[in-house]
C-alpha cells in the first residue's frame, strides 16, 4: 500500500480494542465495516483483591493499558501503518472494558476486574497512545452496538444485549440508539439481585444473577454438583478433583451426551432465561442477543433459557415474542462495536 | 365564560383520566398547565375473576369506560363545555389504565385489573366519547410523563417513576422521553421477581417485587404478621380480626408509635430499596420517583427504602447519588400525565 493510499483510506479505518477477562482482542474496521485485521494478547493477570469502592494500585491496570497499546501496535502493522504517523494517519481507538465507566473513561467499580478498581482508562489508556483519538466505554455497550448496526440485531429500534462471560453485561438499544442512562452504568444486568439468600457476589452482595446465569456461575454450579457426587464424569474429565471442574468441563460433557452434565447446562439456562424475563419486564426489547463464551455451551443451554423465559415472562401468552438471538460477531462483539463508535465519534453518531 | 373565550381556549385545554384499582379520576390542564378542574367517581367492581391470557368478557370493562365518560361529562360542566361541543370545541382524552397495553390501545395483560384483560380500551372508550380524540397509555407511563415535564423530575434526562399502589407501576424516561419499549410494556417493573421461590402473585408467577413492595405487598406482609401475633395493636384497630387486617391499618398504627407496626413498614420499605437497586443497575436513572398510594406511609418507609437502596445498590459508595424524591403531584400524576399527552399528541411531542 502506497504512502498516498494510506492518508487517503485512513479516515475509513478505526480501531476497536476489548478488554476482557481472559483476553484483549483487536480489530481494526475498514471501509464497509469491513474487518481488515485483529490482534489479541493475553489479559496481564490481577495483582492483589482491589477492595470495592476502593482505589486499586494501578499496577494491574497499568499492565492492561500497554496490552491494549500493543494490541494496536500490531493492527498498525497487519495495516501497514508500521512507520511513525502523523494524527490523520493514526486510526482513532474505541476501548470497551467491563464493569461501572463513568462519562470520563473512569472505572467506578468493577467486581470482575477488581485490579483495575477506581482507576482513570482514559487516561492511562490514551498515555499509551499518544497522538491518538482514544474513545472508552462500558464493553457490552459497545457489543450492544455491533450486533445492533451490523449484527444480529439489524432492523430493531429496542434491542437488549446480554453478554455471558466471567460476569454478565448489559447493553441497552431504546428507540433505535445505544443508552448508557444517567451516569453511564445502565446495563448492570449481572448485578440484579435473583434471591436475597442467594451465594455471595464478589460485588459485596448476594444472589445477584451473574452468580448463576454467567461463565462463572456455571462453573459454581458445577463444582457444586461435583462435591455433591452428582457428576462423576465430569469429575473424572477434570482429572478427579471435584474443586477442580471447571464450566468448561460441564459444557464438554454435557456436548458428549453426560446426563449429569445436560442437567447443570439446562439449570443454568433456567437460570439465563429467568433473568431475561425480569429484563423484558422492565425495558420490553423486541430482540435479545446473547453474546460471551457461556453461548458456546450450545444449544441445550439457548433451549433451556428460551423455554424458561416462555414461561416466565409476564403476560407470556398474551405478548409478541421477544426475539432471541446469538450474537452475529460471537466474541468480537465488542471490538467491532468499540470500532463502530471510534469511527463515528461515539455511541449514538 | 363567552362561547367565543371557549373556542380560543379550546385546543389550550386538555383531559387526563387515570384509572386506578380504587378510583377513575379525571383533571383539566388549561393554559400555562394549570388544573381547571378535577373528577372522581369510583372503579366498578370486579366482575368476575379474569384468566391469564384469556379474554374477560367484558362486563367489567364496559362499566369501566362508562365510568371514564362520567368523569370527561363532569370535566367538560365545570369548564363551561356543557352544551353539545364540536370537534374543535372537545378537549382530546388522554386515558392511562395498569397493566401492559400496546400500541393501539389493547389490554394485552394486567393482573391486577383482570376484569379488563383482553379489552380493546381504545374501542371501548373512544366508543363512549364520540368525536373525540382518544390517546391511551399506561398509567405509569403518563405519571412518569408528569413528574418529568412539570413535577418532581424537571431538568433530569433520565428518570425512573414508580408508582407503588395495589401494584408497582413504572415508567421510564431515557434521554429525555418517555420510553414504552418495542411493544409498549415497558415499566412492568412490578414482576420482576426477585425471589423465585416467594409467593404466588395474580400475574401467575412467584416472589414478584409488587408481592413484597406494594400496598398490596404491605397489606399481606400485616396479615402475615397479625396471624403470627406480632401485631396485636393493629388487630384490635382492624376490630380484633387478624385476616382482616389491612396496609392501612399497620400505617396508621406505624404513624401514632406502634413499634410492631413500624417494624412492618420499615421491612416492606426495605423491599422497595431491593427493587430499586436491581432497577438502578438496569437504567441507571438520575432520578426516582416514587408516587402511589404506598408513599403516603410517610417518612418511615421512605427512609427505610433508601437506607437500603444506598447499602444494596451496584458500587453503592463509588457511584454519584441517585436522587430520590416523591410525585409533585401525588395521585394526580397519572392524570395530569395523560392530559399533558392528550394536548401534545403523544408521550414524546
Amino acid at each position: 500500500m502506497t504512502p498516498e493510499g494510506i492518508r487517503s483510506a485512513a479516515p475509513e479505518v478505526a480501531y476497536g480494542v476489548d478488554i476482557g477477562g481472559t483476553k484483549v482482542l483487536g480489530i481494526a474496521l475498514g471501509p464497509s465495516d469491513r474487518i481488515l485485521a485483529e490482534a489479541r494478547v493475553s489479559t496481564p493477570p490481577v495483582r492483589g483483591e482491589g477492595v470495592p469502592g476502593e482505589l486499586a494500585d494501578g499496577s494491574g491496570a497499568v499492565a492492561v493499558a500497554q496490552a491494549v497499546a500493543v494490541v494496536v501496535a500490531e493492527l498498525d502493522a497487519s495495516t501497514g501503518r508500521s512507520a511513525a504517523l502523523t494524527p490523520e494517519e493514526a486510526p482513532t481507538v474505541g476501548v470497551g472494558a467491563p464493569g461501572m465507566l463513568d462519562r470520563q473513561g473512569r472505572l467506578r467499580f468493577a467486581p470482575n476486574l477488581q485490579q483495575a478498581q477506581g482507576i482513570d482508562w482514559y487516561e492511562l489508556i490514551a498515555g499509551q497512545l499518544p497522538g491518538r483519538g482514544v474513545l472508552i466505554e462500558n464493553d457490552a455497550n459497545f457489543a450492544a452496538l455491533a450486533e445492533h448496526r451490523l449484527g444480529a440485531a439489524q432492523g430493531y429500534s429496542h434491542v437488549l444485549m446480554v453478554t455471558l462471560g466471567t460476569g454478565i453485561g448489559g447493553g441497552l438499544v431504546v428507540d433505535g440508539r445505544v443508552q448508557v442512562g444517567g451516569h453511564g452504568f445502565a446495563g448492570e444486568i449481572g448485578h440484579m439481585v435473583v434471591d436475597p439468600a442467594g451465594p455471595p457476589c464478589p460485588c459485596g452482595r448476594r444472589g445477584c444473577w451473574e452468580r448463576y446465569a454467567s461463565g462463572g456461575g456455571l462453573g459454581v454450579m458445577a463444582r457444586e454438583a461435583a462435591l455433591a457426587g452428582r457428576l462423576p464424569e465430569v469429575v473424572r474429565l477434570a482429572g478427579g478433583d471435584a474443586e477442580s471442574v471447571r464450566g468448561e468441563d460441564v459444557s464438554a460433557a454435557a456436548a458428549s451426551g453426560d446426563e449429569d452434565a445436560r442437567r447443570v447446562v439446562a439449570d443454568v439456562g433456567w437460570w439465563v432465561g429467568f433473568g431475561l424475563a425480569n429484563l423484558v419486564c422492565v425495558t420490553d426489547p423486541e430482540c435479545i442477543v446473547l453474546g460471551g463464551g457461556l453461548v458456546s455451551a450450545g444449544d441445550l443451554l439457548l433451549d433451556s433459557a428460551k423455554a424458561a423465559f416462555v414461561d416466565l415472562v409476564e403476560g407470556g401468552s398474551a405478548r409478541p415474542d421477544t426475539v432471541i438471538v446469538t450474537a452475529a460477531f460471537g466474541d468480537r462483539a465488542g471490538a467491532v462495536g468499540a470500532a463502530l463508535a471510534a469511527r463515528h465519534g461515539g455511541l449514538w453518531a
